[in-house]
């Protein structure tokens, strides 16, 4: 008897569960990425801050199933699913058979339709987006340093963040402790406690997704770091000048996207219906529609939680549903009756703003400030894979919250300032 | 009374040595780089053979200055001097005046006329570099992973080094060691032990600037890690398909450059003479001959040894010229008479092959194997800069020589296979 074989495409943390989950069961396992790492997602704007070096969180995939014989990692990229002939089609052209397939592919940026303005106003998925992010910021004070008129000089020294989720947030208290903190004492022309950092948000407030008071006291905590916090007017024009908020221009050279996302094309490959953010639309078993052989998992898939809100779009939902669907498929394979439909269990929001504070919303038990900050940093160095990564990472905060000194400060992939212009 | 303005140009081992020893002078002093960190050029081969991560052996120029007011860091590229105006021209237009000048800009890789290899054949000077290399060697495996034809799969995983100085040797014993020694275990399709390290050299032996007994235990010692090692013939042609040794080709698909260097052209900005590789030739006081405010050091001047050999292009001779040339400035200043000739004090030369073993050529005292691996890295531990990265560097190294782990194994740059190709 030939063995079941399963295709998992996308090595994230919906993918990597579903693997993981899948230990023991007597099926051939191919786990497909473009990538040949996975990525820790929700510290990646750490690299793109300088707080964090770009190996300390990512890990080969492949070195993640160095002792499971069961699993075969493929570098490449799906550009199609032939659900009658069950192949995944990739890029390279070659075809890969599967008789199940879960796709958790995730997500990118999304412009909202203003597609002109990702150039300008770059985001933050890969390793690459927080190194090109980490080459503009630092850029941006080294251009200030050479500016010879006050208007390009303060426009260099303007940042404007657009979207007050958890990234927004720790994005702006980051680059402001960065100017106010680590560069003042290196630039000789440039005072660089006068950069503004601006976090814009169309909603009325930081943070929607924790309660009204966390909210509050992150806005008060990035006030009191200098960010300058303005909510309830979506931005309207992205230029090289700078962003339009409302009505009113701010000129500023350096403009981060933290807002809206867009789901991998998943919904196309397999031709299921998507929701408006792409996100295929899956059955309570997180099965496509149409195909109970096909799962989809994580920021791809659009599942709803009791209350008809949307599972969010984060690292422990996507999990739950990786190790869901493992259970799924394993209980089909030894063909035992189906686990019980999906339920996402919301185990908590947790922010943190600058190096002292954070906001975390368990629900009944609300934290706030240096605790909540510990306990945030805990939590990441848990979830990081490998003890090696721990250490590491725990090694680069101590050093930081020491010495004040961020180590990962380097503009790489361009040579010049020109080439960059 | 206006300051006395010293330019140095070139953050490199030469320039940092300069500014280090000028420190207590009265001068005002500019140092200029096209990037933005130095960078420990003895362990890049790390980096591009996931040893170590990028920001492990590079350090924001500015923050090394951070305490030194009278020194001033620009980011920017000089294009010429004008030496009847005493100006140095930058790529932004800007130009810096100068009342002594230091060049210590450095050499690139050459290849010997053949500029069409160096896209096959790309050379190991910068991160970017670094990156680059490391994205090939882990791709080559990848694709060797995903070919369906022996040949193609056995190209793909042949690797050509050309030049066998410590890059070369380091280089070839490492990627022995990561195909032998790390990988195996992650690989379904292909055997990563079945590898074929290539090391090409023109010349008669491995390490031509050791005893020739210390040459001939590195050839062994790299023998025992599998690496061929040919020596006697130059390479004669670089395709995409392979190169050809002497008269014999080898098909291959990743080549790397460890042989000539080509110097900056600092000799055609400043219109003084130069050698064959591009090198100013300088005085005994290392000042041009044709203009005494002007310095050129490192891998960019031609000074000789008192045997008549050239001084070689290695970070402790750059250092000395540093801080030879600080001191005569310094004397200069103070209107005391100049110190005697530069005369460069050779300290020894080591090289380290794979994991456990190095040579180590003090002249009078030989060493080689285990003890001269410890005295390696212990030495590259000490020259590296701040606390931070030697502790960071010896806790890598540490992790690697315990877990034989690699943990920089990230491939960035390119979004997928197809765009390399």
């Amino acid at each position: 008897m030939t063995k079941h074989r399963i295709v998992v495409v996308g090595g994230g943390f919906g993918g990597i569960q579903t693997v993981h989950g899948l230990k023991g069961s007597s099926a051939d396992i191919t786990l497909i990425d473009r990538r040949n790492h996975h990525l820790f997602q929700p510290l990646l704007y750490q690299v793109a801050t300088t707080l964090l070096a770009t190996s300390e969180i990512a890990w080969p995939i492949r070195r993640l199933y160095r002792d499971r014989k069961d699993v075969t990692t493929i570098l490449d990229e799906v550009v199609d699913v032939d659900t009658e002939a069950k192949l995944v089609r990739l890029q390279s052209g070659r075809a890969i058979p599967y008789d199940t397939l879960v796709l958790a592919t995730g997500a990118r940026h999304a412009y909202f339709g203003r597609d002109e303005w990702e150039k300008l106003a770059p985001g933050l998925k890969t390793l690459e987006d927080a190194t090109t992010l980490r080459r503009r910021i630092l850029l941006a004070f080294e251009r200030a340093e050479l500016s010879e008129k006050t208007a390009d000089r303060d426009a260099l020294l303007t940042f404007a963040i657009i979207g007050a989720g958890p990234t927004g947030v720790e994005m702006a208290g980051t680059i402001a402790e960065l100017a106010q903190k680590v560069l003042p004492p290196e630039f000789r022309s440039i005072d660089t406690t006068a950069t503004k950092v601006i976090l814009i948000e169309a909603g009325p407030r930081v943070l929607a997704a924790f309660s009204e008071d966390l909210s509050a006291y992150a806005k008060s905590a990035l006030e009191k770091l200098g960010v300058e916090v303005r909510t309830g007017k979506p931005v309207t024009a992205i230029t090289e000048e700078g962003v339009t908020v409302g009505e009113t221009f701010v000129p500023c050279r350096t403009v981060i996207w933290a807002a809206g996302v867009q789901a991998s094309p998943a919904a196309q490959w397999i031709r299921a219906e998507a929701d408006r953010a792409g996100r295929t639309i899956v059955g309570p078993d997180l099965s496509a529609a149409h195909d109970p052989n096909i799962f989809v998992i994580g920021d791809t898939a659009s599942v709803k939680q009791d209350d008809g809100k949307p599972v969010p779009g984060i690292a422990p939902a996507a999990k739950q549903q990786g190790a869901y669907v493992a259970k799924v498929i394993k209980a089909r394979l030894a063909a035992k009756p189906a686990p019980a439909p999906f339920r996402y269990f919301h185990q908590g929001s947790l922010a943190t703003i600058g190096k002292r504070a954070a906001v975390i919303d368990f629900g009944r038990i609300k934290l706030k400030g240096g605790l909540a900050w510990w306990i945030w940093g805990l939590a990441h160095i848990y979830f990081l894979i490998g003890t090696r990564s721990r250490l590491a990472v725990a090694w680069s905060w101590l050093w930081i919250y020491l010495s004040g000194q961020h180590s990962a400060r380097l503009i790489t992939q361009k040579e010049t300032l020109k080439d960059e212009a």
